[in-house]
């Protein structure tokens, strides 16, 4: 089968380091499908470990965790999929990636793909659904239903990115609560108030923007960008005995005393935590599940952006280019490996 | 009414500065007991405001947020006290202190004291019973009852203090969780053992020694010490997607990144977040009274260790002086100042 790879070991590759190479094709563990990959998406953790960080190996210049496709085969001890399902999931970052023909991922961590979404739809969704869905379900406890947090206020920075975008609709379509999404642009703005944010601020002085909008406090903040750019916005805008929520780190310095004095709580979300270490990984094959459900009665969309084109060397370093500059809405998609 | 005090300002008070002064009799809100002090304790609190932290003003030369007394008379609209009745309470930083002959105290922060309980034994239980209560079961949100936490973990560092002492308890006699507290002198590690502890460990070497009783991981670490000291040895000990809560800043860099790896949870617990914010602060009062009844039923015990003597200014000075030289197990308690 053939793979987009970088040559040799990912550390530091350049945007045009993708080559098309051989290799062989795998064979399923017992408890994996294979799957022929129909679309991939591309995430901040494939820029990042092709700049080297993460788990430098031999394998994983192989990226890409986020794909939709149909099943070729299943290991013996699969009991829920059977050949020519088709299926998306994010997989595990120890594993070789999706910019290949073909792919292995543990069975518990896919579901069927949501029926009435394109495998390019469908692509964009899993890595940035499972965080959004862990961020605010998991660890801040959000409550599904209307009544719960009907008087309270969730702030979340970065609205217009991959994880935003569908935290914005989570949030919106499954609580009750009030959405404030941060953007800085015209057309990101339109993109978080059209998925649902009831208002939406700019992040450029956003404690003075968040008080002229009337915000005091919020209950909740999902920080979707470098904690360390708002730490100091966080500690003034979240409410005593609130709860903080975020994805990235940050190289900057931040006062974590700061935020006793009102008894905040600080979640970090690492969607590939428990496929690396093992923690009740298919509760990430049931959120999928449940996500694909909710894609299919409407009540959630695909926050696909653009694709960029099928996978090829060329294309997939045009995405990482792109989704470097920081200023996507949504999820960029590439589709099938072209014919050889 | 008299009140053992500090001369003027606060700030960097030494420990004999304490004064016997005069001040007029206060009258409560309409919200407010009076009540007539019988003991009260000592907590890090104290220390940290005599030295200048946290909020100095003229009102706070008069120390002292955890009493039992009797009340003398209640507000207009209190509907759940009346004169007479055994009360005990931490109150609010922000009012003048326990320290004192009488004392305000908002009526929802406090409950009827435990009938079985002498003055000293239940002034010494407010401050840190909230504190390990909120972290426990708001905070980590343990469940009570045996069986959600048979397989389970927690750590309690610094096992032997105040918090700990009360947390080993409660943890250990409403939750089937396993606890595992840290004491490095076989005085404090008995004290931990009679309160409750599965295990205890020296928290010198806190890694290596936690390995060598079998345990790589564990699922909650509750930190009653400065959280700088343990940062790493938390870091390497918590187990992925598991949670921690402290009580005590640190003046160390700590970093936050490498918490995000394994995707955990950061929650500080400050009692006095929720009467400085007016959060609920009903709760508290609903939390005193819920231990009242299992310290009566004989199922949590007070963690008293000594009468310092009656309040008298050298006496406050010596329980400040045992208090700062961090080697104290359980509370220091004074009695009633002695008849003028």
């Amino acid at each position: 089968m053939r793979v987009v790879a970088t040559a040799g070991q990912p550390q530091a590759a350049p945007l045009d380091a993708f080559e098309l190479h051989e290799r062989e094709m795998p064979t399923p563990g017992e408890g994996d499908l294979l799957v022929r990959i129909d679309a991939v998406s591309v995430n901040p953790v494939d820029t990042k470990i092709r700049q080297g960080a993460f788990l430098p190996s031999d394998q994983h210049n192989v990226l890409g965790w986020d794909a939709a496709g149909r099943v070729e085969s299943v290991g013996a001890n699969v009991e829920h999929f059977a050949p020519g399902d088709r299926v998306y999931y994010a997989g595990e970052v120890e594993r070789p990636g999706c910019n290949a023909e073909y792919q292995l991922v543990d069975a518990r961590l896919a579901a069927k793909a949501p029926s009435q979404l394109s495998a390019e739809e469908a692509a964009a969704m899993p890595l940035t659904a499972l965080t959004a869905w862990e961020a605010l379900f998991d660890k801040l406890r959000l409550s599904q239903g209307d009544a719960t947090h009907r008087d309270q206020t969730l702030l979340i920075i970065n609205g217009a990115g991959g994880v935003g975008s569908i935290a914005i609709q989570l949030a919106r379509q499954l609580t009750g609560i009030k959405v404030i999404a941060t953007a800085s642009r015209d057309t990101s703005a339109e993109w978080c108030r059209r998925l649902g944010a009831h208002e939406v601020v700019d992040h450029h002085d956003l404690v003075a923007n968040m008080q002229q909008a009337g915000h005091e406090q919020v209950d909740y903040i999902f920080n979707c960008h470098d904690i360390g750019d708002h730490w100091n916005n966080m500690v003034t805008l979240i409410r005593p005995l609130g709860h903080i929520v975020a994805i990235a780190e940050t190289q900057k310095p931040v006062d974590l005393n700061a935020l006793q004095g009102k008894a905040v709580t600080f979640s970090w979300e690492f969607m590939f935590a428990r496929p690396l270490h093992g923690a009740d990984i298919a509760h990430q094959g049931q959120i999928l599940a449940t996500l694909a459900a909710h894609f299919d009665a409407g009540r959630l969309r695909s926050t696909l952006s653009d694709i960029v084109g099928p996978l090829t060397p060329a294309n997939l370093g045009e995405a990482h280019r792109r989704l470097e500059t920081g200023h996507t809405t949504g999820k960029l998609v590439l589709g099938a490996m072209p014919a050889s």
